[in-house]
């Protein structure tokens, strides 16, 4: 089966479907999340541990994020073929240095041998209003924070062997702010880990609802326009890439001049009644349902 | 480094020493931790998946039983070289029955490509009074919930080709019950995941105390008595094996009866100023300090 087919298997009898699980507890709500990375797919030759330690923390922050979340805590299952002290070290300081910059002081973890180095992180949060991926209504705008392609062009910068600018890259900091300044607004929310076409699927299947992107409002990032060879792969870096950790939200009109002076973003098009559709100039097409996907077998390093 | 010193390493800067991560919150405590199981050195030849998704959650459940609290959620993080229908289909359903079966109704979870087999849960629980390793006092009794030797013996029946019943033994119930009618009176409180031998050392160290451990009145499992074929061989499924999943705690002497009410366990010993000591008739020795390690190369299964 691949991942989706799996999905729909758990979802059968689990509530699978949000960034994370949802707790209702003493009038507010909990959120709990775990991604699970590992050397083969998540982490390209030159990744420091340092840089491996951050991403481990950032990837389950971004899910908190993700919900309008404030992040409370965060544990680390480790399992690597040895344990070798600088890498540790620096694996440790990683994970602390992101979990404090985002105000994060409670940790946990366990330690395993195994043959792959392999990095489980799990994030508790809390939200009085979670954001959902379900409430997106037609004629609402779509809307996505900082800039597309980030991951890509840490990824060129892996392939090209200049890994102090890969890794600082690489280093990509959650939407924590921006989740909690987007919840009082947003509609539904996800951050766009499996690349943004795919996610803006998902958040159309959860609210029922389509898309209009307007192709000339993508934010992609300076860095990902110089590097790319062409506009196929701008696009491929930029929308299906993974990995970008940005969030991905919709919000009323008249909310818009509000959110604005709450969070940094840009109105990428409509929520409409179906389908979702790149607009690009006067053209109209069917955009592309694909991103990175973790059970097709198709490794995600470069 | 073996496991013991990269625990260390990460304790310089991080509050690992409990069975949870510990985050105080809205008048009570939420409770956090995680745990990484893996194909070589967690599921041994014939243990189904059905079985493989209990004890996922079983593992993560016991660490709050550990600390005297209530279970809210869990989430699993699973990597599997491939996504096998009936295979996913019974570890859902062992994963949904563990939790359910301890009034856990929120999932969630992360799906990954793994050449190795790999479930990480991790849990999240509440306890307005959780219960550390450190707070045993001299003079109290030391006591342990069930039998010990559970593990061992399902190992063997691992070995032996009985794997109806080395599933039925494996799918242990983590004592979330007897955790939280313990926790009015219980000074310390561990599980023995590690062994009962490795968790009094870890006690014992936590607490700043010792123990003298009466080896006369230890829980062993008839099934352990009657499938060891000596002395040595009992002592090592009942102390060393690791995997038992019962309780160890303290207690003052006043609190004997109340206790005895509220649960059934067993006093096995006195905590003492400093060292693990066992007796044995008129004979006082020293506990060896050992049991399962994950870091040091020796795979639990069989």
């Amino acid at each position: 089966m691949r991942e989706r087919e799996v999905i729909k298997l758990l979802a059968e009898k689990m509530d699978i479907g949000d960034d994370c699980s949802v707790i209702p507890f003493a009038k507010t709500h909990l959120l709990l999340t775990t991604d699970m990375l590992h050397r083969k797919t998540d982490f390209p030759d030159g990744m420091d541990s340092y840089t491996i330690g951050w991403r481990a923390v950032a990837v389950s922050l971004s899910d908190i994020a993700a919900m309008g979340g404030k992040p409370l805590a965060v544990t680390v299952a480790l399992g690597a073929p040895e344990f070798e002290r600088a890498f540790i070290e620096k694996l440790r300081d990683g994970i602390i240095d992101c979990a404090q910059h985002f105000d994060v002081s409670h940790f946990g973890g366990d330690l395993d041998q195994h043959e792959e180095l392999t990095l489980v992180s799990s994030a508790l949060g809390e939200a009085t209003k979670p954001i959902l991926r379900k409430g997106a209504k037609a004629s609402e705008l779509v809307c996505v924070t900082g800039e597309l392609g980030r991951t890509g062009v840490a990824l060129e910068f892996y392939k090209q062997k200049d890994l102090e600018t890969a890794n600082e890259m690489a280093r990509f900091a959650p939407r924590v702010k921006e989740g909690l300044a987007l919840a009082p607004f947003a509609t539904s929310m996800m951050d766009i880990s499996d690349g943004l076409a795919r996610s803006l699927y998902q958040l159309a299947e959860a609210s029922k609802v389509g898309f209009k992107i307007d192709m000339g409002a993508l934010p992609f990032s300076v860095e990902a326009e110089e590097l790319a060879r062409s506009q196929e792969e701008l696009m491929e870096m930029c929308l299906y890439t993974g990995e970008d950790y940005e969030l991905l939200f919709t919000l009323s009109q008249e909310k818009l001049l509000d959110a604005k002076r709450a969070c940094e973003f840009v109105v990428i098009g409509q929520v409409t009644k179906e389908s979702v559709q790149m607009k690009l100039g006067a053209d109209l097409m069917e955009l592309p349902d694909r991103g990175y996907e973790h059970g097709n077998n198709k490794p995600r390093r470069p």
